[in-house]
């Protein structure tokens, strides 16, 4: 396997697995790791990770689970051509798709109520200004300029089965609008999860499932903290990554 | 002051303020206590409480702040009667309105958009299969048999100030009804606070403020946890209860 320029191969600590990333563009971060732990795979379903990147998700989530195969969507060719090498590096060609196209188009692209379980780790951020047309990598992963949350929320409903869920990792700040959005395309909130730096900080990052025409009724689990103290992770952080220590 | 049959008086920890209630009917729970510790009414705001019982949260809210009156509205006559007998053994006749009537009503009982603040530990429960014509004291004040989320949501934001604040203590598991009927009514939720009965269980409670046409942008704040061991509250929560200890 040869890498190009700015490109290293990280361990996973999963089944052997590696990812080839490049460093100058976007990297994955923890937010994708617990959405994986979130996500509840079950046995020969059927999964698509909307903006997959380089495919961080779909990788993880096939080490992890028991699910039958895993497909993967990226609008940027670049991300889409390291995700097909990890793929091949780890010999995962029968057991994950990495497709090039538009959350958008995801409707055209795939046939509708054909998945179990829908995840994604889309862009957070609304406040666009001045950025409309900055297209690097980083900015388009992380930024609402290719795609808003109502485009990848409405395009997973459709591609959902009815009672298959929909995994999503996303800011505290905007889970009004993310619910009433969910909602709004019949994704139920059904499980919730908030996110903390440490126990006395305001949560980061919220883990939200939703079921395609489930019955209203949300479970808040207890808070998931990142740090212990300063650089040291708490045990289920450790867990969820997988870390021997 | 005269106490009828199972009546007692409770000392509320602030000012030296009591309050009469009655053992067989219904007593405030440390829910209306924390909704009053979340509530920031400010120097001479104008208060309204929907469904004060009897009237912990107007009296609580008077030893606390800085607001300049305080109403509060209950539809059952004998709550009414307990929380005007509480007001006068305070001497908050002047600070204090308990006003008699129905919430689904109260845009008729009061001019529109006239509240600063309005505060609401209303009936959590929806599931009415069989207590619908439940017309016990305790029935009412849990279930939605007399009124129900959307009543509520809807008469405070007509009642509230453009700007005014809204704040409600309810149920995790109805959050997302929660926060599509406030959006509906054009409250804005702007922060929202989990009630954990300890610190590795998931949350029983949420505390949610809402803005009249306020702009979207939600700050979750960090864990409330009751107890810190079986039957030791933590300190926050001594604090919010008034205790000296």
């Amino acid at each position: 396997m040869e890498l190009k320029n700015d490109e290293r191969i990280d361990d996973l600590h999963r089944k052997g697995y590696k990812i080839i990333q490049n460093t100058q563009k976007f990297c994955f971060g923890i937010d994708a790791v617990l959405l994986t732990g979130f996500s509840g795979v079950k046995d020969k379903e059927n999964v698509l990770d909307l903006g997959t990147g380089t495919g961080i998700i779909p990788i993880l989530l096939e080490a992890k689970t028991k699910g039958s195969h895993f497909t993967g969507l990226e609008i940027q060719e670049e991300s889409v051509e390291m995700a097909v090498r990890s793929v091949e590096l780890n010999c995962l060609e029968d057991k994950i798709s990495i497709i090039q196209g538009d959350i958008k188009e995801a409707v055209k692209l795939f046939p509708l109520s054909s998945f179990d379980v829908i995840t994604s780790n889309p862009p957070y951020m609304n406040n666009n200004n001045g950025i409309k047309n900055n297209l690097q990598p980083k900015s388009i992963a992380r930024h609402e300029i290719l795609c808003t949350l109502e485009d990848v929320i409405k395009n997973a409903a459709s591609l959902l089965k009815v009672g298959g869920r929909f995994y999503m990792v996303h800011r505290p700040s905007r889970l009004p609008e993310i619910i009433v959005t969910l909602k709004k395309y019949k994704l139920e909130p059904k499980r919730l999860r908030f996110v903390h730096p440490y126990i006395n900080k305001e949560p980061n990052m919220i883990l939200i499932e939703s079921v395609r025409h489930g019955k209203p009724l949300l479970k808040v689990e207890p808070p998931l903290i990142v740090y212990k103290s300063v650089g040291e992770y708490t045990d289920e952080i450790y867990e969820i990554y997988g870390y021997n220590r």
